[in-house]
């Protein structure tokens, strides 16, 4: 029978280093794996599951939101992405290229896509001519490719999957609008489903999408201080139209070039996830997007095995389809070493059903986030269950947002804000003169980075740039990031 | 207001020329486009959304027999490719290779994967150890790399988008119980959810999977009398396993290679749908994938063209969440526009609720098979769509069902195949001895290969070879195929 101890025995604490706590946990609770390609990675079953709970759950709100997904081509010949200059010069440096197919060099060399904008507007010149086809609100569900040379399962792998979200719009006012809703969307996603709680905000323009006019992300605190970008969505204004010459003929009869979007998550949520909730039994996987959200395990000794097995699977049975509950009746393990294993895979809540259970006719709770017991009545599961399950959401969200209010940080002068940054990290909110060279200064003194401007302005008021003390402005959000 | 025979009058008639109509179709219905790459596709949101249905219908009986998702990385390493001798004898005249990444030569080729076999069984040797690590079902929805000479829309493309399920077990017998099983999932959802009848059996020698023991398929015959492989499963015997080391602890302690299996269906599915519904007039989408299984027309006219319009929307609210149904209320396009469009798309069922429906109380309902025309009341639309709907969907396959019976023809002799072979097409049942120099002569005379020896032997008696007379053996499916 294989060790209890095994599992929390090779994952490092998060306090000794948390870098290597976060590549323990991700291996040893099966969501990924190492592939023989440098930088990618195969994403197990179980991490998979993950990801498939937030299309679903994400990709719901974009279809509500009138989206229509489609699929464009991996490939991008080279002229097409180096149309648009700073696109170019953003993405060039990190392209995977095909140079050969079928035995023969190609004429022209194919991008493996890093993000779409330039085949996808390629085919939108084609398919808009009028105010008639507009707004083109579009979605795909893809790999994408970024020849990292750091790379950390879920949060910098040269091969990831998102989503990335094109539209045109016949104005401005229409693309900003629409840029903000899916900034909006985004937030409500990940606060909701995934129980993390994010600043929405404007990026800087050193800190922009190559090729945007505005880019605005959510920002989310890792619980080792660091900031994780968890989306983001650009304002593309008609940098794009003008090159791939996406022109519409308006109400008024003139040709006019349209305004676009683009926004995106990726894979990187699940970084996201961990980061945000786990501890050093492993993951703590919020109820909403949990592959599993209640493990049942029957604890199997000599007296009533049988009854206390079938009981576990009548139970099973009936949650089949109303809740994701698994049944671990598998023999070879001990109830220890299930306990540690589900732990580590963070499914929320593990029912244990044992004789003494039978004989009081229910069975054992216990919550994954605080690790609290109770006794179940049988009768009382259908009830409880998804009231627990919707606790510990809740309970989630609310540690994350009690973590993140204890570390985000006003700083008064810059020596303050280099000690927070170094000392405790977290946010550190601090007025910025809006100077690019002062951004940069901050980074090579701190590095830390704009993470954004909030949009909601907690202090509106503008003071002395926390820098060159000269130049007023806003507060921005800082901290060490992802 | 746009031309109201715009539509069709750009579509080649099927009799005039089969392959143009397709092709002239797939553009009209807003299916793809094509991509500034050779031999690569945008797949249009019309075209996508039916690979959504599939993705749902056909996903939930993959998962239902026990299969999950994971995802595998899109790159591998040539050396990886080449372990199995047969396999990349198969596939490397086709890969699309990438020799340059983040600015550098890389020290490996890697090849975009025309499949996963190579990349997925590198990474089962980690992680199977034992019979309890069996048997392992994993599926993956993705897409693959041919570099093909020849393209066609959705048939043949250099990028398309496919499932892959990829299993291991413990014994031959498992492998191709799975193996059957899957062929089985398949034939299944592609007569119930696609309405198209096929024909499952097992390949040659010759037309076998490059790496497998055995393959099956099911194969289907399109309206121009050519067949079309709609799937395969692969019984992979140990081939794989003996080259990348996949070996499991068996309960008798003994150490064993596995068993494998894969099985695989692709956007090809959408070709097939549009070959063997389609008209003149455009698709002809069975409901159960339709993107849009009922639209609703208002005819405006002056007289009570605000009465009108808020029935179709007061209708149109009613089945939101209940059908796929859209109401097509745009301006600036006539009725007679919009039905040539929406016939074009295959839509159905079309309602159309003009001044005098709304005087009678219900709407006209015209069927996209039949063009039956009737009149349902308000009251008996909630019970009559579902049937209608329902009525269609067995129709469409009725129809492609008779047309096969009556385009499968028993050849006797060599001169009574060829004839049938080139007058009539269709699919040939004929003898054939098991001898590939029988197989390779057929096709290289009439250029109709066999596409398999049917799992429910239709004639089990055995006679002489359709080719050599010498040689005995059952009857193959003959056909000039896509």
């Amino acid at each position: 029978m294989a060790n209890d101890k095994e599992f929390v025995k090779e994952v490092t604490p998060q306090a000794v280093d948390f870098s290597q706590w976060y590549l323990d946990v991700v291996l040893k609770a099966e969501l990924m794996d190492y592939a023989p390609v440098k930088g990618c990675m195969a994403i197990r079953p179980y991490g998979y599951a993950i990801w498939e709970n937030i299309q679903q759950l994400l990709g719901g709100r974009i279809k509500a939101t009138g989206h229509k997904n489609a699929y464009f081509p991996l490939f991008i010949p080279q002229s097409l992405l180096q149309k648009e200059a700073e696109h170019v010069e953003g993405f060039a440096p990190e392209v995977a290229l095909v140079t050969r197919g079928g035995g023969e060099e190609l004429a022209e060399k194919l991008v493996v896509r890093p993000t779409s904008e330039a085949i996808i507007c390629s085919m939108y010149a084609k398919w808009i001519q009028s105010w008639r086809d507009l707004p083109l609100l579009i979605n795909q569900w893809c790999n994408v490719v970024r020849w990292e040379k750091n790379t950390r399962p879920f949060l910098r792998t040269s091969e990831f999957l998102w989503q990335e979200g094109h539209t045109v719009h016949a104005t401005e006012d229409e693309a900003e609008a629409e840029t903000l809703q899916m900034l909006g969307v985004y937030q409500d996603f990940v606060e909701n489903e995934l129980a993390i709680p994010v600043v929405a905000g404007r990026k800087t323009e050193k800190e922009k999408f190559a090729g945007a006019l505005r880019t605005y992300s959510i920002e989310a605190l890792m619980s080792d201080g660091r900031a994780l970008q968890a989306g983001t969505s650009h304002n593309l204004g008609q940098h794009f139209a003008r090159v791939f010459e996406i022109q519409f003929q308006d109400k008024d009869d003139e040709l006019k070039y349209a305004w676009q979007t683009s926004w995106g998550v990726s894979t990187r949520l699940i970084g996201a996830l961990i980061m945000v909730h786990g501890d050093d039994r492993g993951l703590k996987m919020p109820p909403r997007v949990a592959p599993v959200q209640v493990v049942l395990v029957p604890i199997l000794m000599k007296k009533k095995k049988e009854e206390v097995l079938n009981k576990a699977r009548e139970l099973a049975a009936r949650f089949n389809g109303k809740l994701r509950l698994e049944l671990d009746d598998r023999e070879g393990y001990s109830p220890g070493w299930k306990f540690n294993e589900w732990e580590m895979k963070g499914v929320p809540l593990r029912l244990e059903i044992g004789p003494r259970d039978l004989e009081n006719g229910g069975v054992t709770a216990v919550r994954r986030d605080t690790g609290e017991k109770s006794f179940v009545a049988e009768g009382d599961l259908m009830q409880q269950l998804p009231l627990i399950l919707q606790d510990i959401q809740e309970n989630l969200f609310e540690q994350a947002r009690q973590f993140r209010q204890e570390n985000t940080r006003h700083a008064e002068d810059f020596d303050n804000f280099r000690n927070i940054i170094s000392e405790k990290r977290g946010f550190v909110l601090a007025h910025w003169c809006g100077d690019a060279a002062c951004e940069e200064k901050i980074k090579e003194q701190t590095k830390a980075t704009i993470r954004c401007l909030p949009l909601k302005e907690l202090d509106g008021v503008e003071g002395p740039c926390i820098c060159c003390y000269k130049g007023r402005g806003k507060k921005a959000y800082f901290a060490r990031a992802y």
